[in-house]
């Protein structure tokens, strides 16, 4: 059988590892890639390693009413950018949306696969979670669905590499002289991917999110998002991890380890780790999560939701082992 | 006028710094350096770049017995290491002790000399502050002695470089291929720097640091270190930053800055960064750390220290503006 | 079909890597890991992400007199480590040596896969090229081959990411604090490698490899190997080209281009860049050669030599496109 | 004394490691700043560690006939946009050209100070020779002059870190993502730097420098230039090393090393290193040479030279040891 998929955004790093992913995809077939500036390029031109069957394929103009025949459309567009164009997809092709604009949005699935995966099951718009709210999520998950901590005055100091900030144009953040050897916090009490964040841990756990405190930072590394997140409750380190071994015991992609996870354990990989300490005395739980933001973060989520809206194995295309080092 | 300096511990990364300031250092003469598995080599087959009147110096083994006439000695030994010989030096030589073993010890003064310069004069013996704690506990003392912040429930997200960690020997912790591209967090709820950040937290207060969370982890970068502080308080980020403005109006390598802080904006000075984000609605102060863990974390404010119980400007040999990119 | 298969050398990186790749191969099933510091750990304590179904395989203390059945044995052990013990392997069993031990020994074929792949059928002893020969004998056997350029006179300056030069134990030239931020030649007009290339430059050319010269460099990157490469013929560029798409026609794994490779083109993959930039005014070739360093430098090459003499495709759990960015 | 000195391209990298150097020196007073998109903006908002006194200087927007009283001028623009507005800077007004624009042009000498020191004096038109050049030529010199290479058939293989190629604004080269982990050759055959070296060449030999050939790569890191040079002669190694000591005798900053060198050894510096390998039987030379490109391959050889033509001794400000690690 094969499913007829798309990428629209080929030319950015998530639309280049959904590219990759699918291109070992036993079920998928990449039929269409669309952008803005790589328009007219072939593939090979863009991704020199591409396998031979895709290297010809002609980056199209964006236009969602020139879509050839299309079982699956995987969208990473900016987040701004993707709304208006998606909503002119026909109702036939299935959408996952990488990007930002459809989180918790009237008619899309939030696509948090390894928590709720059985949510996926027919439907047709699926908003993918965000690279730092996915690696938070499954880190908080067992434990807010188990009453070990409390939804409110979460702490979450987030670290991402350079990739997760998307390419980035000319801001000097994103060069290799501004970012290498620096570490950069950033969007201090800023709330962008706080709403996503903190209605899931309302879901999770029946109470209210409030006093969430988000702070992410730039680390200078291509690829990695790990969360150390700091909450109140009265619990153990063993009970934390018993709980989360149970929570995600039949589920493919998330390692519940007992020493702290390192960003480099999830490189090129769907997979999620996730661990913790407690103390207490102190009525304190630090729950660690890390991924790959273009895998779990972005593209390999994306293709595990895919894959369970299309009734597949939730794990086709994406048992690759990760790169080490 | 000369003073005549000797470093123990000149292969490791502290003394390599401490080498690098001297050499620099209008009123300091290195005229002996100590080290284990270097003894017996030239300074310029450890340090290529040497000063050309400093390539010849021989490094000597160890041996407190046997120092030449000294007028301060500064040592960079691994924790744990430096005691025992420390104790034989004699009196009229000044040490200031860049590693761990005399902090908040009876005899030794603890040199955070940003906070309390007056502190050192007519001291004979100085132990230098731990590279997170001085990050650390150059951003909480002006919320702490102006009681903007409460001295419990202080959580300390803590990244360094990995030359935070020392030489490192085998650890592939350390090696490139282990720690380049990865995040690594570690020591959860362990206490190493703990003591010195509580007792020093509990001077600035006047209140008890119960409760004090610390989370180090290693960033892929050689220098830097950043500290994000999470702590409770009713206060605004203007009051914090004026508060801050205030309190290091008079000392010459701290900087208040409204951005965040960037661990690059300190590589190769003794400056120290802070900076502050509040939401009083939250209760939340974010208090921010950035120095070098080889300057202002290690030999920056060994030298600063020493300039300090010499009765020299507290910026003699330490002007140097950063090295950017 | 299952081929049942064992890696000695799993807690190196090139075994590591061989694990990864086996561990997606549709016909190898890994049945056996043996080290040395790494014997009674089970996989998943080396590599935390490893499939689940392989997580639990304990590694065993190497001895080729205590295997279990076995196909085909990987051996990524240190130079000089190998020999002794694989000589004692029984004869039944297939070998693929990725170490130095047996390049250009009697009854070992040397695997150099992509130019003579047809001299695998039907071997049992393979020995693996060295990274550095690979990348370079790649690029330069179409030229050699096609008389484009003198096998004499060759100079080769080769740059390599530190995971090329092994784990590394405590030497600082692998540290991270030691080698990032830093470029490193070494060896020069030493021979390690230069036996190999030299042998395989006159099996191709027919005449005298004389005067080669090869200059390695470290630089501050985890994986890849890129050569430079400066020869003399009467040829242009585009003549370099077509000859090297000719002689690659019907091979997967190299890809001719116009424009010069990048180490990342290739990272996580088997892939192998050649490119070519001629001045026939100056009697001048410029020869391009990029691979992985643990890919086609070592486990992907080994696994592809696995596949030749195991009467598999070539291509048979090596088709995943490169890791980008 | 007070010089009074302006930099024209502040916030470029070479502008900015020049007010590093002259926010150092013991003669030089930094009087104007002078941009483009930075105009209007105070130096502490471009380098948040400048030295106090400096902070609050405004950066004008470039304009030669609105020059406040100055002694030097250092420039550091685009090779393309000085030329027009230096011709406008009043004559009374020394100029250190750090840019490409001016290198063998009539009117401008040829600042290669490590080797033609005297020929400075009484200059007023400096053209800084680029970074790829100084570590070729300071190589190259003494070989040359000694006549112990042939002045034909040279060829460099030159590696720079990424900031060797200018702030780069959006050119996915230099992005983060886009260089880490990345190797990349690039301009093959073209003549950027070329006629430079070659005037240079011919000049110390009095040959012609036909048959020069010059690669350049891009490295991940952020300073440093290596060239590992390959040449014709019958020497020795040590005849190499021999010739470079009593050439560079009285020199301050050439280092002639009999190991090969490391880009880390002069970073932040104004170092140049040296070393050599030569094999008479094959009639080979390889010289190879270090600097930091924005040290001695940009700013501190501007500071050098202005040195020179204002009558201080060569060293003054440029005295700081290399930061390491």
């Amino acid at each position: 059988m094969s499913i007829r998929v798309g990428i629209v955004g080929i030319s950015g790093f998530g639309g280049g590892e959904a590219m990759r992913l699918i291109a070992g995809h036993p079920a998928f077939e990449l039929v269409y890639a669309a952008g803005e500036g790589s328009a007219g390029r072939r593939l090979v031109e863009l991704f020199p390693g591409v396998p031979p069957r895709l290297a010809g394929l002609v980056v199209q103009k964006w236009d969602p009413e020139a879509l050839p025949e299309l079982d699956v459309l995987f969208a990473s567009l900016p987040t701004g950018s993707s709304a208006e164009g998606l909503a002119r997809v026909p109702a036939g092709v299935k959408i996952v949306d990488i990007g930002g604009d459809h989180r918790y949005v009237d008619g899309w699935a939030y696509g948090l696969a390894d928590v709720w995966p059985e949510q996926m099951a027919g439907q047709t718009r699926v908003a993918n979670p965000g690279c730092f709210p996915v690696a938070t999520l499954n880190a908080l998950a067992p434990l807010l669905a188990g009453k070990l901590i409390e939804p409110g005055n979460i702490i979450i100091d987030a670290k991402t590499g350079i990739s997760g900030a998307g390419r980035g144009g000319a801001d000097s953040r994103f060069s290799y002289a501004g970012s290498n050897e620096n570490l950069q916090p950033y969007g201090l009490l800023k709330h962008t991917h706080m709403p996503e964040m903190a209605t899931t841990i309302e879901r999770l756990s029946g109470g209210k999110a409030d006093g969430l405190v988000f702070t992410p930072h730039l680390v200078p590394m291509t690829r990695g998002v790990l969360v150390t997140i700091y909450a109140r409750g009265q619990t153990t380190t063993e009970q934390c991890l018993d709980t989360a071994r149970q929570f995600y015991a039949d589920r493919a992609f998330v390692r519940v380890t007992d020493q702290p996870p390192q960003t480099k354990w999830a490189t090129g990989s769907n997979l999620s780790f996730v661990s913790y300490a407690a103390d207490p005395a102190r009525d304190l739980v630090i729950a660690m999560g890390v991924v790959d933001n273009l895998g779990k973060g972005a593209a390999g989520q994306a293709v595990q939701n895919a894959n369970l809206i299309c009734g597949l194995p939730e794990t086709a295309g994406l048992e690759g082992a990760p790169v080490w080092p």
